[in-house]
């Protein structure tokens, strides 16, 4: 019996979407009020979803506690309250909130081995959400 | 990198569940209080999903404004502040909120080409919702 | 020690504004949207607030289930799935919710003798909200 | 044309995460606070997710009617405002939200025949949710 | 100038309703299925509102860090993950969501001394909320 | 018959809580986190709400076209998608969300003239609120 668990956790940060190797033009056209240059912010919601066989002696499919620690170690030490385009994971690529899922799943991909991985979820705000479930398997 | 992207989208308009082709009798059990004749309303929160790889010079899988401005024109434009059984796309069928949500993914499929349509999901209210990923693929 | 126990019920119903006495410009100008003739609705979240002196022996401020009793008698049966416009308390007002929020009011004020009311609140929409705390008294 | 409905329902009921196969220690170590000897307890939000092919004629997935009653008369009357250690359901498992996800799926898999059964998702807290899909298929 | 603060913190924990004074019959009549005899329990959102004046130095007009501490140690500490009615608070009166209210506010008046408490609100269930502003003055 | 509407607005901003007066270790005791040299950022949800007699003709307290526009060019214009610390009106205040608060009260008390403002309240997270309903009447 597979079941699939779903933490949230909130991150407050802030961004600005900026691509160094375009033009300010295309940086604004693209990015909108998004490329401000003093950036803005959020809280994002980010839900870190796993899931496995559940375990028949304890009822449970992933160590709670053990996820906590790895997310607040791992994560929220990294990104909480900070400008997401000062941090080393955001030198060579701009902090979308795509780009951010992907960085998020990567970092626990590798450093949570208690239950699989199955999907990073980013609500930026009310309205817009962004979802990634790792690398496609090849056909 | 494959990512998804969701957007939601409120719409306030009003409907009355009614076949023509059913007696009164018929129609008032099926459809029990939503068959009252003068109809009623919601606030449908109408959320549209997209996917597709990470572009990687932009770290995005879709131009939002692009999106935004094709459901406000194909979609809110038409059914905002509307009756839904005065509208053409109900005029063969009830207007009920799976419907809605398999016309609304009809039209994005057709209007919109900018990245793959995965999903139109509908909050009728805080307690129901429905979703349509598209007609399913033959095995 | 008073308390307040606040309950919210929910009301799907569709209106249009319009008033009868005005111009047919005049109305699009005042309603804009919410004037289109074949109206439109929402899923109303109405909060009841009554607050009373805390009974020592119960711990309870109000007998909830007299109150959502009352309530679904004399609000949910004459507003629940229906057209506001079409009712007789709106034969001579427009069926703003502000004006429903009075009409609520007035209503639970005859009916409800157990608690004190204090105030009605509605949610229009998730970014638009009315309340009404009765008629103020004289100076 | 397939679509998917989603219902939810709420129950507040209390529970002990204990397994008296387990020293006190081992018991406390694995559950933490949830462990504590008389109990907590939470607002159970249960979705139960039915799927099938759009029904032409009443532009319906599924009878809304048929399956309040069904959650109602097999879900909510044994579950709401209970304490879960005490049903005959968690005699032989501990009353984890994982196990009671499944308990719920295999009762509306045996007991609600109107729709495909596809998914329960219990939300355990705003930050905590499970979700069970049925037994996995071999491949 | 005066701003308000209200911070939200969640507690889940259990209740009976049940006066021990009362008759069986009495008990159920009065508290319906919050009577049953194993309890049941909610996840309680706590809504503690500070208020005074804005500190011109700081722009704050409370240390939530010195708040946060001390609702940790005086109510959630407590309360948390706990049977209501197992603690000495409640061993002479019924733990209603109202003495709740009134139990955390006397609480926090006498500890907190930081900022002017304004008001306890308890959200039982997303339908049910109460609130307490402590005494009423006499005229 | 006085009724209040109340408008909610969304802000994406970002902000350092730092004051130049003090000292390095005296703004990072006081702010925490907040005090990060690079700021971090928030979705601030802007809730106006005004207060006046109802209009017996059109059954509305405010002309919520005018408020909208008024918002969005004295508010929006100004903070969404910025970084406070660099509006001049934080120029001699620190960006806390109790100083926002009054800073848009101040905005829309001097700018909107439509409807009595009554109150400002911004919720800088799901956990965080703050009121401000204007300088308090001498007794």
């Amino acid at each position: 019996m597979k079941v699939h668990l779903t933490r949230r956790y909130m991150i407050a940060a802030s961004h600005r979407l900026h691509n160094d190797k375009l033009s300010a033009a295309d940086n604004r056209e693209m990015y909108g009020k998004c490329n401000n240059p003093y950036g803005h912010g959020h809280n994002y919601a980010v839900e870190v979803t796993v899931g496995g066989e559940l375990n028949q002696q304890t009822g449970m499919v992933c160590n709670l506690a053990e996820l906590d620690e790895c997310v607040r170690r791992e994560v929220l030490e990294r990104f909480d309250h900070q400008n997401l385009n000062t941090r080393p994971e955001f030198a060579e690529q701009v902090p979308t909130t795509e780009n951010f899922a992907v960085v998020i799943y990567d970092i626990l991909k590798r450093e949570f081995r208690g239950t699989h991985l199955e999907k990073i979820r980013i609500e930026e705000t009310a309205n817009n959400s962004f979802e990634y479930c790792g690398p496609a398997k090849l056909p």
